[in-house]
């Protein structure tokens, strides 16, 4: 039995972002060592790890080089050197989730093929190399409009993601491979998160809703349970189950998806790792997600992944007209509220949009929590030092 | 309005312990800049705080020079330099819990008086400045066997305290002021944490119920709530809110008591710091201690003391027989149990009675997280790479 408490075992994290900064917390309750590799010098994950290094994710040498100083490696973003994580493995060496499941998520026209392939519902959608052919398929009437465009690769918090309504917009669009999905009228956002462990364990958590933001497209509310039937919830996290059973992951699986006018329920997308959904779960759950996440790729027993109160999480996102360094305005006001934690990520800078960090609100009554998390996102601003035009 | 968040204010701890860990999760959940004085270069507080700086918490210039490099400084543990604190107050530093109120605590004897003088129920104790004056007054019949001998200062952990039934026994003990108080017999050892900050504000966390090792004299079991009736209960947090208001403390003050046989309520001793009989707290209380710690010193709006759920808190102590690298046995079939977070403090070494770490069992129904706490508490033990004599 390989000992991970308190000893030379480690654990490389590719990203050092917000994801990885909360999965620190758990690394550091436990006291396992850890590494991090990420771009910026000043990522949220700069301290907490016990070495930070400096690097390009999509780099096969630096994501390599940094994979062989650890004993298992994960990542908190799916933009990582998939060849490298290959690379690792060839080596010996544990990669959670691996290589064969990002590769199977990274590029959306695959993971939607992946859907298809395996028996699981999703919105009809068409696979185009260039923005030219997605518009000589518009010309010819292949794709209708409204259709919902995702760039293939690339895509994260609301970017590579537009709703086209026109033939103009597709202009404004990045060019790449991109999908074109049905624009699928829906009832509610639901997500749930699946744990597995290399024994093939798995727990699931609860069904969780999700408000989105109409313009910047960033989950706005997260609510857990989800206000749905319970024949909707249990058919959620049953097509949850079969997405990480055809996935075979180890690590967390993030499956969001639609509940459509009729109740049906289509799997939008997947992220294989911590996700804004579960965010809630640090307050809420048993075992959080990210600890969670930790006992999965370390094949430890999995967590009780029930809720003790209800939870509301709400996004921090940047207000528009700002940047310069971040200010969070009422926040002494907001933590007054009952049951209301802030989580600042640590950016210093804000942008527009930008996820500066989140707020959990729990209570026993899921009512009350949903109300006080409007309080709360009517009160707290995230501005900065510098206006900019919105 | 000061901005902590993700700005260059800075919060110093005195300690880098396993309490100044802990309370790093806070820190960086909220984005709070800090930096930790620990004598040790191996403290759990080295990753995760800003800046570490090693030094001795009880030298007056290294305690000034390193509180100057602070906006608020506080400890989490009361062996610091108190001059250093009074002279970092004149220079226009704050300083929470404030050197006045550490003063009235660090030494074990002036705390009793302090009881006395405030009509705080205690129990009955003399002060002694050697333990030539104690004998004397043993051989006088001034005291009676047994007795609790309790040293002055630097009592920690079950140290510097001792019932003395013989008066042999008394040659074991450290040389130095210390005190000899009447042995109560009791039926609970019970506490309650009580936060403060300096608007005034203040809120009690629950009555919890300390079970002790015989023979260690650490805790072994927390249990929250306390298993006794209501009007103890309420008896012991009216007391718990009367030493609070005496001390006029910022940040939280735990004060330790004994219901005696006949439903009394004497208080034992407080800390004015986080405080292990509320570990529990980081799972089952919808604002941890050390959450609150930080809301308190920052004046910003205490949180809820109320809990989500039973919580039950076994101590992890080095096993006897042991030293070496600390090994963590059975910490996988811990895990398996319902509810059950093992929180490892860093300590690479272990020794007999060492705190290595806690275990928090959290379960909707108490009397079933007790069940499994003893589960645990006789499955996992903490054992090291070198075997030595008992």
């Amino acid at each position: 039995m390989t000992r991970y408490f308190s000893s030379d075992f480690t654990v490389g994290i590719l990203g050092g972002g917000q994801l990885g900064k909360m999965l620190l917390y758990d690394t550091r309750k436990f006291d396992i060592r850890t590494i991090v590799l990420d771009p910026s010098p000043e990522a949220p994950c700069r301290i907490a790890c016990d070495h930070f290094f400096q690097g390009d994710l999509m780099d096969f040498n630096t994501v390599l080089e940094f994979g062989r100083k650890a004993d298992v490696v994960t990542f908190e973003i799916e933009g990582v050197n998939v060849e490298a994580l290959e690379q690792l493995e060839k080596e010996g060496k544990k990669v959670y989730p691996s290589s064969a499941t990002l590769k199977k998520i990274q590029d959306k026209s695959v993971q939607k093929s992946f859907f298809e392939s395996h028996g699981i519902p999703t919105a009809p959608f068409k696979k185009y190399q260039s923005k030219k052919a997605l518009l000589d398929a518009i010309e010819k009437g292949e794709i209708q409009l409204p259709f919902v465009w995702k760039s293939a690769t690339g895509g994260y918090d609301g970017r590579g993601v537009a709703v086209v309504r026109s033939k103009e917009t597709v202009n404004e669009l990045s060019e790449g491979t991109c999908i074109a999905e049905e624009l699928i009228p829906f009832k509610n956002e639901l997500a749930v998160i699946v744990a597995r462990n290399p024994s093939g364990d798995y727990k699931t958590y609860p069904v969780v809703e999700m408000e989105f933001h109409p313009e910047a497209n960033q989950v706005e509310y997260v609510i857990c349970p989800a206000r749905v039937e319970a024949s909707v919830a249990e058919k959620a996290r049953k097509i949850a189950e079969k997405v990480s059973e055809a996935y075979q992951h180890v690590g967390l699986l993030a499956v969001e998806m639609f509940q459509t006018k009729d109740d049906e329920i289509l799997v939008n997308e997947v992220a294989p790792r911590p996700h804004n959904s579960g965010h809630y779960s640090i307050e809420a759950a048993y075992t959080n997600q990210f600890e969670q996440h930790l006992r999965a790729i370390l094949d430890l027993p999995l967590g009780n992944t029930e809720s003790k109160a209800g939870g509301v999480m709400v996004n921090l996102v940047g207000a528009e007209g700002y940047t310069g360094n971040v200010i969070y305005e009422q926040i002494s006001e907001i933590m007054e509220m009952k049951g209301v934690t802030p989580h600042i990520y640590g950016k210093k800078v804000t942008r527009p949009f930008r996820k500066m960090g989140h707020v959990t609100i729990i209570n026993e009554d899921l009512g009350e929590a949903r109300k006080i998390a409007e309080k709360v996102k009517n009160l707290i601003k995230v501005t900065g030092s510098e206006k900019i035009n919105p």
